[in-house]
């Protein structure tokens, strides 16, 4: 390496350094918020949080910044591996944030602003009306990014890659496309094959749910050495350093499994963001590759282990020193069943495992229609109710439980949707590998030693940060292109189809 | 006031909040440090810490403010009340950050690491000699600071002014040596009139004690939805925003009536933040006085309620909700006594109310000798011991014992010392006023009933912010100059003398 390379990646390390920093530190007053905020405190935490974002913003946009990672895009084929996906991702990065305007920028923030507003009074009065104009709103806007960001197919392939870099329509869509007739084709069975299961206990002491949900969360894995575990309303996981990756999760004292699933899937986030190589924290070297790769670490998990037979087992012999009156009534096979009740439902949020991905098929094609074919706000609630039809076969009786029950179209933006279905797909790809690779996988899982999958997914999807962009990181771990067999073959085999 | 003044103040309010809510940001961080953090995260926060101080400290220097703090201080007479208070106190802090080069400030900075580094060490080895050489040299660092910031009578007054603006020692000397004298004089017939007190209890749940500091700090008047309490190693009070006051403090399973006066000590700071105008958060109208005036707040609940009969009473009659076994052995004489043992000792942070003040008027003569009159390290020791002979009759058996009992020289600084004793004179000062306006107040203690002690401390010391300094709030209050009498007619009046 030239020593003005040295130089300039050392100034570059150092500028990431800072945002990280500054980046954790907003996440710290964000987790702050939601699981400690005196309700007093509201206001001032807000402008605390605006000051970061500012300091955050003018360092990511900085001349110098630009500059730097310019002067080494240059020479990129100079760089060693990791300095060159750092630079490769950077200059990505920046020539994105360049083509949006400040005036843009503004104008998007102030636009979502009004449409979250707008849906939250919309869906408490359950009138789609409501929040109608600030959708068109933004949904304009969105159009306008496609525009500004540009690209190589179909607008809609700018906005998917905000939050799946490297990805476009037509490598998902044929996928998503083909998950959803699986599904629709293997439901009918598999509802037959399920039976209701009763109620799994009545109440458990909340304390205790903590305790046991420790342990498991233990035996997963997760270093609590670098993160805690606490209560928020709506859980989640967040980095506040590169080893402090926290997670929340919360309590129904009558519902123990639902808090169970909920810690598993943040704990799968998190083992991600633990696996990462801590000497590259800041840098896309070291980053996660994208939400559904998230995604599928916390569905792999949550349901592709958290709902299985033997995990089932292994839970029940867990049972007894924590809640031995529900122990002594329960079995491993209720455990199972209730685990895995299906049913077609309308909200997205309260969808089983197997049905969930229909949701999020509907709305990609709504996404695609109305950025890619002009599907217009006066026409979408319609739409919406006619592929719960094709779908789930469901009617939509209200605004509420239809087109209003999802913030992000108001509140985020288009193109996330997609990334959940993506993560069960991507989970199902290294499920497979998995077993293939750790012997009686299952009898292990009983036992409660989970270390061979964690070491697996350490080795082939944490350690490599962003040195491969999701698409590529399905064919290095499968040999193919991102498939939805393997899902389909995992339902297939969970319910003996 | 003319517009150019409107526009001036407008911009220093601008600025002054902004470091406000710089400075709560990294309180926060520490705050999560102290209560939170995960054993690993600890370099990551150390460089959070460090980078929010640095960004910080460029705005605290920035050209601009001191521009602005200059340009309205010549029209001081223009302003109004609350700006020229603003303003006045701005000018003080900014004419003093400007008398020390930061050469200056980054020699004493590593000079109270490596002394902070070797006291840890002397004091694990019960060796002075390890931390004598940094000692001195930090000593020498504080000589120079007093003669960069200059003084008017001698150089001790510029280091006493950092930690209790407007002070000197001609005007705390007097009342300091006064207090030693008359608990001196008063201290035999303490010992006489009190026993030991037989223990209190055995084990207390912890739970049961955090529930019960709880509903004790409630009724105290600590507003729960501008603040929390959490448990920390170092109990301490903390703000992070002008409506989250945060405080902590720890339990021990076997002490109950310690863990409640920590709490009350820490509800005092926090009461005191709490009352302060809102409105002016982040400038000096709307902050603390000075350490002592803080100190004075912690000290008048913890001590001067928190030990008194009325409030054994109060806390006896709590009992039975909370200990129940305890409570049936206990009364309210009992719990008197354990508040009230008192007993001449080698350790400050372990002394009884009474003592404590001697620990603190042999610590500023020492500074005094140090600063004023060249004391050196090497003969440190044999003075400390020699006064510990003189103030409290005790032999001092070793360096732990001794010298090497407190940080604050090797890592605060000297001038911090004298502001807790003075604590106790202002909270004597106002208590004796509290009992002229508040009718039937020993009832009332017992009762529970604190809004009346509280609303008084709003009126006469929270919501005044720093318009009074700490002798003039003296005058305002009593009428006269800082003085010992009311303490030891408290103490007087406590042990029936």
């Amino acid at each position: 390496m030239t020593n003005k390379n040295h130089e300039l990646l050392s100034r570059y390390k150092i500028q990431m350094e800072e945002m990280f920093r500054l980046e954790c530190i907003s996440s710290l007053l964000d987790w702050d918020h939601q699981v400690n905020l005196p309700v007093k405190g509201t206001q001032a935490r807000g402008e605390q949080l605006e000051l970061m974002s500012r300091l955050t913003h003018q360092r990511q946009t900085s001349k110098e910044l630009q500059a730097i990672i310019k002067d080494l895009y240059e020479g990129l084929d100079e760089l060693e591996h990791d300095d060159r996906i750092n630079i490769q991702e950077s200059k990505l990065q920046m020539d994105k944030s360049l083509k949006l305007p400040e005036d843009f920028i503004a104008r998007r923030s102030r636009a979502r602003s009004a449409a979250y507003a707008a849906w939250v009074e919309a869906r408490k009065a359950d009138d789609f009306s409501i929040a109608k104009e600030q959708l068109r709103a933004n949904i304009s806007i969105a159009r306008e990014e496609a525009e500004l960001l540009g690209y190589e197919e179909t607008p809609y392939d700018a906005l998917l890659d905000n939050f799946e870099p490297g990805s476009r329509l037509s490598i998902i869509k044929q996928p998503l496309f083909m998950l959803a007739e699986g599904i629709k084709q293997k439901l009918p069975a598999i509802l037959a094959a399920t039976e209701p299961a009763h109620p799994f206990g009545s109440t458990f002491d909340i304390s205790k749910q903590r305790s046991l949900n420790e342990q498991i969360s233990h035996d997963l894995g997760y270093d609590f050495r670098a993160g805690r575990m606490d209560i928020a309303p709506h859980p989640f996981m967040t980095t506040l350093g590169a080893h402090d990756k926290r997670i929340t999760t919360r309590y129904d004292e009558s519902d123990y499994l639902s808090s169970l699933l909920t810690a598993m899937h943040e704990v799968g986030h998190a083992t991600y963001e633990q696996g990462l190589p801590p000497e590259h924290a800041g840098t896309p070297r070291g980053s996660a590759i994208s939400l559904s790769i998230h995604e599928s670490q916390s569905r792999l998990w949550e349901n592709i282990v958290g709902r299985s037979r033997p995990f089932a087992e292994y839970l029940y012999n867990l049972l007894p020193d924590y809640f031995p009156e529900e122990a002594a009534k329960a079995s491993p096979e209720h455990i199972w069943q209730r685990l895995n009740s299906v049913k077609p439902s309308l909200i997205r949020v309260e969808a089983d495992e197997v049905t969930y991905s229909l949701h999020i098929v509907i709305r990609t094609i709504l996404e695609e229609e109305i950025i890619n074919h002009g599907l217009g706000v006066d026409d979408l609630p319609a739409r919406w109710n006619e592929l719960y039809k094709e779908y789930l076969d469901l009617e939509v009786p209200d605004d509420a439980h239809g087109i209003l029950q999802d913030v992000h179209w108001y509140g985020v933006g288009l193109g996330y949707f997609p990334t959940y279905a993506l993560g069960n797909l991507y989970s199902a790809i290294m499920m497979e590998k998995i077993r293939d690779s750790v012997q009686d996988l299952d009898q292990k899982i009983v036992r409660g030693e989970f270390q061979e999958i964690l070491l697996w997914l350490r080795a082939n999807v944490h350690q490599i940060g962003m040195s491969l962009r999701g698409p590529e990181l399905a064919r290095e771990i499968s040999g193919n292109d991102l498939s939805e067999i393997p899902f389909l073959n995992y339902i297939a085999g969970k319910f003996d189809l």
